[in-house]
This record gives structure tokens, sequence and C-alpha cells, in this order.
């Protein structure tokens, strides 16, 4: 890749967090701080310019101030509706780029999806990623195998009960979002298939099973700083149980670094935060008629869910080990 | 009923609670403070005894020091295994008795099963009741219109993914209870219809429906001290939506005063911690091919879920206001 | 009091408390529907106007909608700078009025300073009452005894060490007070006599003792909804010991209903949330040259720092009885 | 050194954590993970014995089936009482060893007491180190550059109020330490220089100052998991201001890679939580007779507190970069 020659002569590439001062952006600044092959050289806050940025000898700068066309890497966490076009900015100044919005997602702007364990090939060859939303990520990982292995029963429903810590919701001063308001509280919001993650979830379960496939995600959220468990509930063709369906995800994913599926038990958030694991544990479910396997995902909803996966995408994308500067 | 003579000349009966020491125990204790009808007269505790009662001018005793002829009314708030024989013990010493244990569950000891909302009269006459589970409690509350109208389709099953505050899980000392433990984490446990309340849920919906009703119970632990959240998933007959299903449910509860069913939106903890009440809410569900309707319960554990509805039943039993001494 | 008709005839006050959105007008509003002599008939919010008062059947109003002249009690729970002046509006039109800003504390107004326990008689009087700030009500009832009784060394400073919940800094939307900044953190701030309290105690403290008082004040930001923990070192006279002070605030508190001196141990959070009540313990402190005496001052900052306080005021202005509404 | 010889050849020397299943052990293991230049091999449990090591690919052993002759590093994480025997034990054997428990502190059993910033060079040449107490470590560094100055009033006691997550009470499981108990509660405890820690304080103070220092320790306990905060008011001689203070400490500690002496501001927990940085801030105390400085130290009690700095005492011990394995 002739665009980025200091990866060449193995040198660090002048990296860039566009939006540093959110949960993602600042997760990422500390990522990056123990990647051998990124040097964070430019943090952006629009309302911190000037401030150090925390774990760094940096200071914020303002977006329009980092000079594009020096930048191997940029990584964009700004707010939805704002990022894509900053992407694209920096992807036409010739950096490679990594964009942790919803705004190129679902084949937008010549984006390639990132989920690496899914579609490793095409993230290996691009310069422009579209990084998945946190909630799709676990679920498009937890149902892949079986989806691609046609082991589930087309005409039920999968049940996605999902809960996230609530960094997953940003850091913008928000009453709802009040430490008064969110302790020992827990509710369930954006019901119905109605959460803005749906359109993505459909979109990666079709691409994965070749056809439509019915799901209902209820998310909730949790008195967490980080995390996300998602408790899905599996129809299963008749004559498929546990052991069958953790057997093929296990196959499935024996390779891969950052996945772990249990041999036995179910994972919990304790297990995942502040890694780029992903754990997955599969139960039976007793005394039902129609076969149901019970599936629980779990991780970190700023690594994998986001900033980590982020990282394992431009380690792709730069031809360089996947697992640099992310811990298992 | 001749044998609360107290009763009959309007003065507190005497009452006892076995088990004092424990959350469910104490949230008895501290209801019964403000209790017009029901004087705290023994509090016990094997461990604590000859300490002071939290909140009273009492002192603990040891079970066995507590003369029960004396007693008009007694709530056994032992651990399951040993609390069935005081209940019965202190029932044939001639006092009302709730146990709110499992012990006398399900048809056993000649308990009544005390959901006062769906058996009201028949705790109305008893004088041995067995309070039911937490779990259970929202569970019931929330299927039992729905059941006895037969607007679902037996053919789906029922998903429950409930959760619940650290309460529910009793004071003993364990190490996966720790605040150390407990805190920033959040876990699936006794999946799969494992749970020890799944008989007794099936027992009370098979009652409802008249049939056996298939369903999958999955609990989970919450980093809060007290609640319960239970989300469920309704398998509508065809034609059903989710307005004809609220409506419903809200016809069946309009006279109830522990109860109350949302016009819009879904209940959260933070609704209903402290108070005695059940709030329930009911959701659409886009995109699905059978149709299913969302329905979230709330409730504290401790209230509703064990010591609050042990005095509802008890004002029953007692012929008392029923609301007498709760919140709503 | 001419001026409250309806007290003579045992009817409900009519009651409003303006600014009823925050966390402070919402336990006021808590607390007012428990309450059997105040009727709460408005609750003002600008932003909410329209939408349901929680636990209540009331809709907020805007404070400009409240017909003042039909108000017989008026609890202001509006910001600093604001409050004053509706407060002064509200007693203009003939109401009786507890402010729980800080605009009417330090003699401003012509309002009585409202500490029940060390200025009753002022209060019993009062039309118009400055409601204390959560920190000063500890910090006052707990030196009070001692300042008047001559206890403590006037040549080493009182240290202060005191630690709120998040209540306390208000229900605005602020990044600071967001959960994922909040949570598994600690930390102190306005320190070294600069919080916008200092002055207030310093008023408080030099008109106990008749003469000023050094002190110390280190407010932190503790990870919990409600309370407030003041430890307090005390610099005592040769000779005193930690029996003989709390032999002293136990005399002068021993007919006060919310304040408990404990015989031993120190009181926690949560021996008194949700209470009106002030717990008080004191311990000896070995191996230092000047004697010092430990104090740690326990209460709810919602209530005894401010709703439950106002009740208060307002029964002794209103001629009630003093604990009415109130739970110790 | 000729006992370790692999330290010679840059092999990673073989290391046992005796008493790896409780907060400390398992932080311990955590960091081994990264360390380069020691290889954990043996972690031991009674109660877990054939388990496996999270994060590891090892299984828990017994204490006694480690064979402490081919271990090059033993660190012992066992209970006060226990540790001190095994410690001797594994010295015994050639290992070099670091104790965190307090059984080898204040001069026992021939330890060099390891607080690498004020003691190095004795830590450089030692094969037995004992690991400092959580509190005291805080307490020293913040101290130790104005006792060394003579900075501080004798005539005056240096006030420590102090506030520990819940990791620093262990892992065993107690009723006090359930999440039940701690959340949304605040407590002091072992007050007025009871506390265990308090000899040790005495002794590093004393042998830093030359003579007795005056001082009351107050612990608390936060719910929070992790993270010690401690606000220590000090009593400076007469001249001095808190730019003095903060210029003396900056001065003595700008070598520190682990140190740091904020220029502004004071830190908070979530500023060093998961690394082995010591945050110290200094802020001025106005409006009070006799001269007072704030001093606030932050730092992880599981890793500087504990397990970190009995790593960085290892690297001291085994001549590596002292902050191999660390982060700041």
């Amino acid at each position: 890749m002739d665009k980025y020659p200091t990866v060449m002569n193995n040198q660090p590439i002048p990296t860039a967090v566009l939006g540093a001062s959110g949960y993602t952006g600042m997760e990422l600044v500390r990522l990056l701080g123990r990647h051998p092959g990124l040097s964070l050289r430019w943090a952006t806050s629009e309302s911190g310019a000037g401030e150090p940025v925390p774990g760094t000898h940096l200071r914020y700068v303002r977006a329009a101030a980092v000079p594009l066309t020096e930048a191997g890497m940029v990584f964009v966490c700004l707010p939805h509706g704002e990022a894509g076009a900053w992407a694209l900015r920096a992807r036409g100044a010739g950096a490679a780029v990594v964009d942790l919005s919803a705004d190129l997602r679902m084949d937008r702007g010549g984006a390639v999806y990132g989920v690496p364990e899914l579609w490793r090939e095409e993230i290996r060859g691009a310069a422009l990623v579209a990084n998945p939303g946190c909630y799709p990520t676990g679920i498009l990982l937890g149902l892949a195998p079986l989806l691609r292995m046609e082991m589930l029963d087309g005409e039920r429903a999968v049940i996605i009960d999902a809960a996230s810590g609530v960094t997953g919701a940003g850091r913008s001063a928000k009453r709802e979002l009040l430490y008064g308001e969110v302790a020992e509280d827990y509710r369930a919001y954006s019901v119905g298939n109605a959460h803005r993650h749906v359109p993505e979830i459909g979109a990666g379960l079709g691409r994965l099973a070749g056809s439509r496939v019915d799901f209902v995600f209820t998310p909730h959220l949790l008195p967490v700083r980080r995390g996300i468990l998602e408790t899905m509930y599996l129809p299963v063709k008749a004559g498929l149980d546990v052991d069958a369906v953790r057997r093929a995800v296990r196959s499935a994913y024996e390779e891969e670094p950052f996945l772990e599926v249990l041999g036995q038990g179910l994972p919990s958030l304790r297990d995942v935060t502040g890694s780029n694991r992903v754990a997955l544990g599969f139960a039976a479910v007793a005394g039902v008629k129609a076969p149901l396997v019970l599936c629980v995902v779990a991780f970190d909803n700023l690594v994998k869910g986001a900033a980590g996966q982020a990282v394992q995408n431009a380690n792709l994308m730069l031809d360089r080990a996947e697992t640099e500067g992310l811990t298992s």
C-alpha cells in the first residue's frame, strides 16, 4: 500500500482521533497509548480545545485544525450525522479511516462494514471502514455460525433481550443519564424494534442468512459504567440441541483471538470489561414444546463494541497483526 | 372470627416476625412500624438474639422464645426448609400465619396461595397463607388477565426475561454477593427453566389458563439493592394488538389499589421501589411475522414481592382494609 | 394567626411547591403526600408544565400560574438567585413561606433561619423562614451544644470533612454528574473554605459561640444518591473526654424527636436515609498530644437537609405538631 | 546476583503467587500477565485448587504443592498471620520474596519495608521485602518530602481523613461487605487511631521525621470497588503556603515515574484506578488562624496500594527496570 510509506519503514503511523473527549474517543486514546504501530498525534474536542488529553502529553485541538493530509490513520468518533462527512474528508486527504458512527454503515459512502471475525477479507483491503454498532456486534457474532449453517428455524423469531452500561449512551449531559437517575434503576427503552440499531441488525442478519431474519430486540439501561450482555433465545431446528449449537459456534470461532466460546456456564460483564474479548455461552432450555437454546453474549461496549474493534479493523486495514494494541 | 378477639375490640393484634434480621424480615419490621392494626411484639434472630431491632424499641429473641399462643398474627421469614414447620406450629398455636418461604406453596400444608389480586376470596377466609415468590408475583399478575381471557397463542412459548436486585438473594454472607463482585457486573443465572421458582410459576400459570402454559424463564442479577423488572414477550392470538391487550389488563385491574397499568410507556424500577405497587406497561413489536406484544412488569422484590404482599394478605385474613399499612 | 383560617377549622392548608421537579421539590411532594395538614395543590415546573406530578393526581403548572393569594403555605425550591424574590412575593400575598434556597439566609429579607432544634421559638412565630443548607444543618447540630457550653478550645480549628450524595448537586444535566462520571469515583471539591456554604456555616457557628469559630470545611462527592456524612475533629478543652462530650450532647438533645445521639458506635448513611433523623456519634482519639474528640453526623440531605426540615419548619410556623408528616 | 541465574540469561523468572484468589492476588496475576520478565508458573488457592486461574492457562494449586526451590520470585498474598511464615519459607528455599501481608512489616523477619520512592536503595539489594499497607503508602508518600524538609509544625496533629473502596477489605464472604449493605452507604470505621495500619503509619512517619509525628487517622468505607483517597490537613510552619509545599513535593518527586504532583486542582479516584500511579494535589485553606495546607492523595488500593507496588519492588530486587509491567 504505497499510500502508507511509514508502514513500510516500520515507523508508527501518525494517527488522529476526531472527537476524543466522549467515552468512545477517550477509550480509543487509551488503547492507542499502548499500540506500537499507531502514534496518536491529534485528538480533537471542540469544547475542550487547548486542554490536556488525559493520559497523554497532547492537548485537544479543534477538528478543523488537524492537517488531515499528514495523518496516516484517522478514527472518527464524532456524533452521528456529523461523523460521516469528516470520515469522507479524511479519506479524501489520503488517510485510512475508521468511522465509529452509524453514518457510513449499511453500505453508505463506500465503506466496508467492519466485523473482522465475519468479513475479515473485505476489511483487509479497505481504506474506509464503518465500525459496527455496539449491540449489533454481539448479536451478529452470536448468530453468524448458526445462520450460515442454517441451524435456526426461520418460522420463529429470535428474541434478543439486551442490557448495556450507561457509557453506551454517550457523555453528553442529559438528565436521564445523571447518577441520581440511573443508580438503583433499570429500564427498557426503544423497545418493539424501535431502536436505531434495528435496521443495522436486520441488514447484518439478512446478509449472514441470505434472507430476512425475524427478530425482536429489547435494550435495557443497566446501572453500570461499561459492558453489554445480550440474552438471546434461539429457535433451533428440530433435532438440534445445545451441544450441537455450541459445537458449531466453537468450531467456527476456534481460531479467533478475541472470541471465547465457553465450554460450560454463561459469561458475565465482569469477565470481559476492559478487554476486546467477546464471551459466548450456551444453555439448554427445558420444558418447552418447540426447541430453544439460550445464548448469552458479553463484551465491553467501549472496547469490542467501539474503540477496540476500531483498532482491530485498523490493524487489518494497515496489514498489521490483528491483535496489536489489544488485550483479550 | 372468634379466634382473634383483639380484632373485635379494635386493638392492635400482637404480631410476631420469625426470622427478622434478613432483608425480608427487616422490611416487614419496617412496614409493621406504620401499621395501625398490627403491633410487632416479637422479632426473632438466632444469631442476633439480645440485640436491638433497628427502627423499633424491641430486642431480637430466639424463635423458640416466642409464646406463639399469645400471637394473633405470625409472619414466617425463616429459610426455606425450616419455615414451613414453624408456620404450622404457629398455626397450631392459634395464630393467623403468613409463611413467606416456598415451603407451603404449591398446595402444601393446607395453605392458601396468596396473590390477593388473583385469588382474593380464598385468602379472605384463610388462617394460613403461603406468600408467593417474588418472580412469580409479577409474572402471574402480568399474564393473568390474558390467560383468563384466552388471548395468548398456546402454540408459542411466553419468554420471560427477568432481572432482580441483590436483596432477592438474601442477606447471608456469600462471596458472589459481595459488593466487589456485584458492582459493575450483570449476569444470568439458573437459566433454561432451572430456577427454583419455575414449578411455582408453572403451577400458577396453569391454574389461570386451565391448562399447561409454555414458558421460558431467565433471571439475571442486577447491581441494585431492590426491585424486579420482568420483560415478557407475549405470543398473542392473531388479530390482537397492544391496545387490545392493554385494555384487557386495565379493565381487569381497574379497581386494584396496588396495580397500575400505564396508559403509555414502560415502568422502571425507580417508579416502584419502596412501595407495594406493581406497574405494568405494554408495547407493540414491529416487524415480526407472528404477533407479539411486549409486557414489562416492575415492582419492589422486598415489598410486593415479599413483605408488602404478606401484609396485604394478613389484612385480608384479618378482615381489615387491604391497603392498611401499605403505600402504593 | 388569623391569616390561616383553614388551620382553625382543621382543614388541610392549600400548599404550593414552587420548583417541584428537582430532587428537593420531588422529595417535598413525596412528604406532603403523607402530611395530614398540608394539602398539595400546586406544584410548578417551567419545563414540565402540563405533565403529571409523580405520585400525585396533579399536573405541573408554571410558577406564574399559581394563585398565591389562595395558598396558605408555600415552599420555594427554585434555584438560588431566583427563589428569594418568589418567596417574598408569596409572603406578600399572605402565605406562610419556607424558602429552601440560600437567598434569604444570613438575615436577608427578614427571614428567620430555620434549624428548629437550635432556634425553635423564633421559627414558631415566623411567617417567612430560610431553610438551612444541607451541610450546615449537620455541622450546626453537631457543634451547637459544645459551643454553647464552651467545651471547645478556641485556639484550634474544627476540621470538618464531609461527604454528600449526588442529589445534593441538583437535577440539572451536567456532565460531571453523569452516572458514567460519578460511579466508582470519589473526589473533594470546593475545598479550602471555598464552598458556598462556608459563610452560612461561619455565621451559624459564630451565633452559637458568641464569637468567631475557626474551622475548615472540605466537602467530597460520594457515589450514592442521598445522604451526608460529616466527620468532625473537635478540639476539646483540656480535661474533656469523649464521654463528657457525648453526655453534653445527649443531654441537650434528649427531647428532640429527630436527633439521635448514639450511646456507642458511629452512624452510617444507611441508618438515616429516607427519614428526617440526624444521627450523631462520638469517638475518642488516642495518641495525640492535644485532646481531640471525633464526631460523626449522618442525615439525609434531601430530608433533614432540605425537604424534611422545611416541613418541620412549616409545622412550627403553622402551630402544628412538629413531627407531623415526618418519620424519624 | 548469582541466585537468579535466569535473570542473567534474560529469561523470564519462574514466579509464584501464594494466595491468588483474593482481590490482591487476582490483581497480581493480572499484572504478571503483562510483565515480560516474570513468568507466572504457580498460583495457589486452597479452596479453588484445580480450577482455572482467570486470564491465564494455569490452574490453581495448593500452596504446599508449589516447588519453592524452583521459583525465582514469590509473592505472598496470604492472610495476615499466615503469610509471614510462608514468606520466610520461600526465602529459605532461595527465592526473592515480596510479602504483601502485614506480618513482616515494622522490621520483622529481616524484611525491608518497600516504598520504592522513599527507600529505593535498600530495596534494590533486598531479597525479602515487606510490601506496605495500602493506606500507609499514600500517607507516607504525601508527607515524606514535608517531614524530611521539616516543613510541618510538630505541635499540631496531621489530620488524615481517608476513604477506601471495598476490595481493600478482602474477598472473604462477610455480611457487612455484601452489595446490599455497602451500596448507597458510607461509614467510618476503626476510628480514633484504632485501625491496624496506625502503628505502621506511625513507624513510617517517625522514620521520615526523625521523631514521633502526631496524627489522627480516620478511614471510611466507600461504595466503590477500588481506589483510596486520602484528604490530609497539614499543619505547616508559619510562613509556608500551598505554593511552597507543592513546590517542595514536586521537586522531591520530579523523577518518579509513578508519582504525579498536580500543578493545580485535586485528584480523584477516576484519575488513578487501574494504574500504579499516585496523584497528589494541594490546596490552600482560607480563614484559619494557624496555617494549614490541604493535601489530597489518590491511588488504586489494589495496584500502588498492593499488587503494583509489589511488582515495582520485585523489579528493583531483581535489578530490572522499575516500571516493567506497570502503567502510570
